[in-house]
């Protein structure tokens, strides 16, 4: 996986064992980023700007880095050491996924856990804007949501899921046991059967004409009202 | 100014006269928007897709639309009406204003109060990420922000800023009078001179080992802690 931008190199530069190798535009200068490579003994060579350009598809700020891809926790990695979980219901936008990611880690999430399919997985970007957060925060890949939180509901889970109908307001519900919290998709919620299977289905009231939070925006919301019950 | 995409296309369909004209891509046939467009006489053509995607710089789904400059608010036409304002002070993502936007329209913010230079101004993508909620909140520029708080706090504004450091926890304030609430630039905080104009300086609690929020999703926890006094 290719990610690139200094802030998110000097981010990666911590954990050095991640990165294969890195790309910098010729003339880069930044001496404390190229002595952390240097002193880190990582692959580096010097590229003109346009083919960093063609690499990159963004504002690269002259450093690209290759690194190892993103590995993935199982559920049962997760399950005896976790009490309160994201899950991801089909989340398709990768700054929100980075977004989410970088709350979940700020407010002590254990572990989030999202589907293989028809889901942003962890890209570049997901790792540009979740800066640095990713390697203190498990994150489990599953094939199926339900059969998850059939799982999670056998291992004392309470399943809290947000959608605006049929829903009791957010600040009504104690959420001082184990938790896992349901994050619906951008434009649909939560699915259907997803829905079907929470213990509280709740909302964060509104009083505009729109009704509708960015994703990471309503998750942060919910992930402080569930650690406001018990830290 | 120049928008695109199919979604801000019906949100922007329903205020018509704050459409100068649209561009179509040739072949272009969802009847409803289509029907939207001649219902309302907007005047419109079809162009080539090379032509849309020099224009649009990004996704335009097929279509494009020229619309009215946003028509920021003087702050004497908030001062009376309004017990809750939000303050930003220099946001430079246009994502994140967006989202901030949408959800101060959520939460029944009264007016956004921004500065006119070292600030991300309402542009396309800010129009897009406000996913037409920028219609229903009013928006001040202001010159200086620390001169506009002096403003405020004789109109009796509490004001609140927030930072990780010499802050009390967000939650042991009490925000049930006018309230003018201060965001941070997305790497700088909120600046010196502003943070000694507020009354109180609250932080989020964070538990991870990188403490760092999104700016749109500690404006949402913020946003909502103030509204959960209030409503």
């Amino acid at each position: 996986m290719l990610v690139y931008g200094r802030n998110v190199a000097i981010e990666l530069l911590k954990n050095p064992d991640k990165i294969k190798n890195i790309i910098l535009q010729e003339g880069f200068n930044e001496k404390n980023i190229i002595s952390l490579i240097q002193n880190n003994n990582i692959k580096y060579e010097f590229k003109p700007k346009y083919e960093m350009d063609r690499l990159s598809k963004g504002v690269h700020q002259g450093i690209i880095l290759f690194i190892k891809d993103y590995k993935y926790y199982e559920l049962n990695d997760i399950l005896s050491t976790s009490q309160f979980i994201v899950i991801l219901d089909h989340i398709e936008d990768p700054h929100n996924l980075g977004a989410i990611i970088r709350t979940c880690e700020a407010a002590g999430v254990d572990a989030i856990i999202m589907p293989k399919n028809r889901q942003v997985q962890i890209t570049s970007t997901v790792m540009k804007t979740s800066v640095g957060t990713l390697d203190n925060v498990k994150i489990v890949s599953v094939s199926n949501i339900v059969n998850t939180i059939k799982t999670l509901k056998k291992n004392n889970f309470w399943i809290v899921g947000t959608a605006l109908e049929n829903s009791v307001d957010y600040r009504d519900v104690d959420y001082s046991g184990n938790i896992a919290l349901v994050i619906g998709n951008e434009g649909s919620g939560i699915s259907e059967l997803v829905r079907k299977s929470c213990d509280f289905v709740v909302k964060i009231p509104m009083y505009g004409k729109t009704n509708s939070l960015n994703a990471s925006v309503a998750s942060g919301i919910m992930i402080y009202e569930v650690v406001r019950n018990r830290k």
